[in-house]
């Protein structure tokens, strides 16, 4: 009954673009936050709001297998799916297609923990994981 | 005698930084693609040279663990090495620690293939080879 | 009858802020960017088109005002216009406020030039003239 | 007898270029800012100096000139200027050209305003306009 992912869906600029004529590696981590920020908002909890309880989420590790090419200008899909992963780290799930005829173009994942806004950890609180923790793994 | 590793430093530019007051995540990898071409460059076989001769070395898998903070103008010190990984792949490995007081940033790898122009798989060409394969995993 | 601007909407990533809390300056110039690929779609011609007929529109000018911050996940709107200016030059326009409530963030224009592959300079060819000259400056 | 300006030199990244085999055109605005917090030091007062005092140099302009190519790995030069423009306003010029061989790539100007943390705009501070107006423009 919960939303188990979220889908958007974006085309690739050219400044995102590099001289092998697909996009540059890079990319795909700024991409995935998109998708984090969507998925987030269709959650309920948008993550400004989370920054304005002053709770921020910093990677601790973020994973690509970079799939297929993916030119200016091709309209991309990105489903993202979130997760907690054990009792303090978050884990968001990202996968990215062409919109049109569905090939790969990427996945990958990131690691994330709760800290306050000096970098310090602390622990996830219950208004955030209440929200993950309906999440199961596909 | 071979070279093993590359070390390079560099400053925290302010685009590169983010509200959270450290790096955007996606700039790791930004910074591994420099550790990349010092690499290539200090063992004789710079980047433009290996795109000259019509191979390119996209990403087929990218890995990043964060382990600490760096803010703006922060100087950094970055380790690379590079391996062949198998027959067809080759592996740069990256380090980056504050130049000052060698407090850990981020470490992780990425993974790449030989293409030609068009993104199709090729073979690594003995003179490309020959550079990695001396390399002995440490 | 002419299309005279085309606007788009879209929201600003945590990777295009920095540690002031709003967008890093140059993000407006690759904001720009998405403005003209989206005039030149409304208007027939899309970019991926007129690079496919081997024209290709490089920038000989930027300039950017900025006139107001925009945080993380601000929805913003950006008017795109664009005009010949002189017999080799596109000009474009774009004005970038706030969806929400209009306040203004940054506004400037771009000029390109027609250049081959290479970069060498070339005439504009009617096909894409004709699409430009159409509009008149307000 | 003053410091007029800085240079500082520094190499095209693979992720600055794009599919016309040059760089892209924003990323003339983050090369500068390296050549504003290249003179700020020079000049004895680095900018995390600055914004540790509380003080913050939002850009309210920018405007640059595309004057030739520079493709990944190439070697460029950035001279860096700075003047008070009037009471309020802080210029910074910057030029780039090849290192090898002095060929024109861009050059352009930023104007900042000094605000506080919140964005809120404040007089020039002395310590700030002393390192400044002892510029004389060439």
């Amino acid at each position: 009954m919960n939303q188990q992912q979220n889908i958007t869906t974006f085309r690739v600029r050219y400044s995102e673009t590099d001289p092998m004529g697909t996009f540059y590696n890079s990319r795909a981590l700024e991409w995935f936050e998109c998708g984090r920020s969507e998925w987030l908002r269709a959650n309920g909890l948008p993550y400004t709001e989370i920054e304005a309880r002053g709770v921020f989420l910093p990677l601790v590790e973020s994973h690509v297998r970079y799939l297929g090419r993916a030119r200016y200008d091709d309209q991309l899909e990105l489903t993202t799916k979130a997760f907690m992963d054990g009792k303090v780290c978050i884990r968001f799930e990202a996968s990215i297609v062409h919109a049109d005829h569905g090939v790969a173009v990427a996945e990958g994942y990131t690691i994330h923990v709760c800290t306050d806004h000096e970098g310090k950890p602390i622990r996830p609180p219950v208004w955030l994981t209440s929200v993950l923790q309906n999440q199961v793994e596909s």
